[in-house]
């Protein structure tokens, strides 16, 4: 590791160990540090947040469901026993690759000699940024504790609404696109208007709320058999939620929504349609795709880089069928894990040569509190079966036993009592609902 | 209750009942609807915020022992089964006496026949508003989550700074007044910094945190007796807090503090000093202490109006030990069963005269995780018993089965493991640290 760093050493590493910057705490950046462990290294995870996101869930910290400490851990508190790790907190601006440098905020730099980037991706409104205050999307845990105050503050809206228009369009809530997260927002919008609402309110009856959730694709859930499709969207409608496939969205405004010629009056937007990746292709100057994603070489290095590698959101890559690696945490784990293993060869002087191989294990989406796909490929569950085995597998990937206790409380709660936990409005008092 | 109303009639409320508005769901305003329960009224909970906050418990999310969720309920939710309630999401500005209105802050107007004002208060600073931005206090959910993003920011920046004098200003923790919750922030910082943080950190060693209580009275605690005062101190000590008394705190700046001839470099300055009424007594034009505190008749209603009650710490009146009635929970709850009796009585004909008798049950303060105060009276009690009774205590009064089970197993885990379960750093991202 060079000396003229401008960042204090790691305390418990030596110089001359190989120094490894991971930016990003995500799953693929926690997955590359758990699978380094032993390794001759010094390793140092920066990251803006201070917290890991368990990003599955975060719908259900938007639909007041679970609590944001219940999601989230301090990246520092994770990785505070390997005494070779230091955790930085810090915004990452640039890599010179050249140099070998990644670029801070502040000013200063952080040498490496081999940099694993896992940024993440945001969502993004292809072209049409102007949407953004109109149609808020859900990646961190401000937006969601965001989404979480729009939506209570529309019932609150509508109950001391007097005109029956405006009152309906604070009760209709819109979600643009329906892939998984979207699909699970709209069900369980939908229960939070049917279930646990009805009785807190005195002027309005919650379940006439509308819930629209809005697909350009020809079905829901594209990533899943046809008949899973097929399921979700039958249990969705079940549920109340009003499906629309094969319309863009065309404008969202203040108003509402508008799609084909139909404009939808509607106060509460939520957009599930689409990610961009964070800027690392820009900051390596290298080649992407329309969504931003970096185009890495087979063994998810950058091209010309050996020592860089890219993994998770921020990268396109196919899989052996030919699809591209979707952008899911098991996806972001096994290119972590795949990199970390590549490194150590390479530290003990053998050739790697496999390219990375990504193995699908399965797709699950959660359909309001009671059930669930999952597409294993050759094996679909949907219903109940499905939800407890989603359930139990969303348990398991939790950290620590006591969120797994903590959401396993919350989610017995809800389906004993329909009480969710969270119904806080915070961040602006009575006067946002003017 | 008038037919001119701007407001849509409570549902379930036939017009020709006694009709009471109750200004704030908190202690007070809950425990006189909970003590209104089959009275022959229909009553209106006027709120600002969407929950009622267990405030004794606030010091815990500032210090990232409890998640926002496990110390506040909806009130609609708490209300939902009492048919004669609405509850309104809505600000207050001014009560309209002699016309029987409260007036909100969309221009529209309350009627009623009854009105409870139990407003509570917000932290003052005496007169030096500007030292708010350097030393912020804690009354609200928001108050908490900055005051944590303000304390784990400020180990994150001591971290990457290798001026040692800025450092050590980094790491000096100053909190203003040691009334109980002065007390109990002090020493959960302390804990925070010598049992939670240190084998997260690389550059800096937590145990060096400084945390310095500053008083400007003669002891700490200066409600309780003298000996569990003294006590309190040592306990503090033996945790490493500094504690400075008979100072009172003359500037507060972006550097620091300032108290008698000394100038302390400190980067996290937190308030508890003292606090500011609601403008309760203003909305009346009645008369008001220093504090802004409305003072009431024997009976707690307003001067000239037998139909306006006001409770809490809004208001000031004196216990039967000539010594004004504290600011604490269980005074705003009796004073809230009193007021309903009263209601009651005259809906029933009976004429009331008992004046308004404070019955204090005892005092208690928590000082770190193992220990505590109480002041019974005649029983005094220190130590890990009182810690015991503290907890037990604070967890029945908590609201729900659910959040029992939460705070109890919060609890369990940083007794057990030091681990904290709410670090988290939101509303800014690395970006504040710079």
């Amino acid at each position: 590791m060079p000396m003229e760093q401008t960042q204090p050493l790691p305390a418990g590493s030596a110089p001359d160990l190989h120094h490894i910057v991971i930016v990003g705490g995500g799953f693929g950046g926690l997955e590359a540090v758990h699978r380094l462990a032993g390794a001759p290294v010094s390793i140092t995870l920066v990251d803006r947040r201070n917290h890991h996101l368990f990003q599955p869930l975060l719908y259900q910290v938007a639909t007041a469901s679970l609590a944001t400490s219940e999601i989230a851990w301090p990246i520092r508190q994770l990785l505070r026993d390997r005494s070779e790790i230091t955790t930085l907190f810090a915004t990452v601006t640039g890599v010179d690759a050249d140099g070998r440098r990644v670029l801070l905020e502040d000013g200063s730099s952080l040498p490496y000699d081999t940099l694993i980037l896992a940024t993440g991706a945001r969502h993004a409104y292809f072209g049409n940024d102007e949407w953004e205050p109109f149609a808020p999307g859900l990646k961190t845990l401000e937006d969601a504790t965001t989404l979480r105050r729009r939506i209570l503050v529309a019932f609150e809206r509508a109950e001391r609404e007097t005109d029956p228009q405006r009152r309906a369009a604070l009760m209709t809530f819109v979600i643009i696109g329906a892939g998984p997260t979207g699909v699970e927002l709209a069900g369980t919008i939908a229960e939070l208007a049917r279930d646990t609402l009805p009785p807190d309110f005195r002027n309005i009856d919650t379940h006439k709320a509308r819930v629209v959730l809005i697909e350009a694709g020809p079905r829901v859930l594209a990533g899943f058999a046809d008949d899973l499709s097929a399921y979700a969207q039958r249990s969705l409608e079940s549920l109340g939620v009003e499906v629309v496939l094969g319309q863009p969205v065309t404008a969202c405004t203040a108003d509402g929504v508008v799609y084909g010629n139909t404009q939808l009056d509607a106060k509460t937007l939520i957009w599930a349609a689409g990610v961009r990746a964070s800027p690392a292709a820009e900051w390596l100057g290298a080649p992407a795709d329309r969504a931003g994603r970096l185009m890495v070489n087979p063994d998810l290095t950058a091209p010309g880089h050996p020592e860089i590698f890219a993994i998770g959101d921020t990268v396109t890559i196919a899989a052996p069928d030919g699809h591209p690696v979707p952008g899911i945490a098991p996806a972001a784990k096994q290119e972590g894990r795949y990199v970390a293993d590549i490194i150590k060869a390479r530290l003990r002087g053998e050739p790697v040569t496999a390219p990375f191989r990504y193995a699908h294990a399965g797709s699950l989406a959660q359909i309001g509190k009671r059930l669930a796909v999952i597409d294993f490929g050759r094996i679909k569950l949907r219903g109940t079966l499905a939800w407890w085995i989603w359930g139990i597998a969303h348990i398991y990937f939790l950290i620590g036993l006591r969120n797994r206790l903590s959401v396993a409380i919350s989610w017995l709660w809800i389906h004993a009592r329909n009480q969710r936990s969270s119904r806080l409005i915070t961040q602006g008092s009575s006067k946002v609902i003017r």
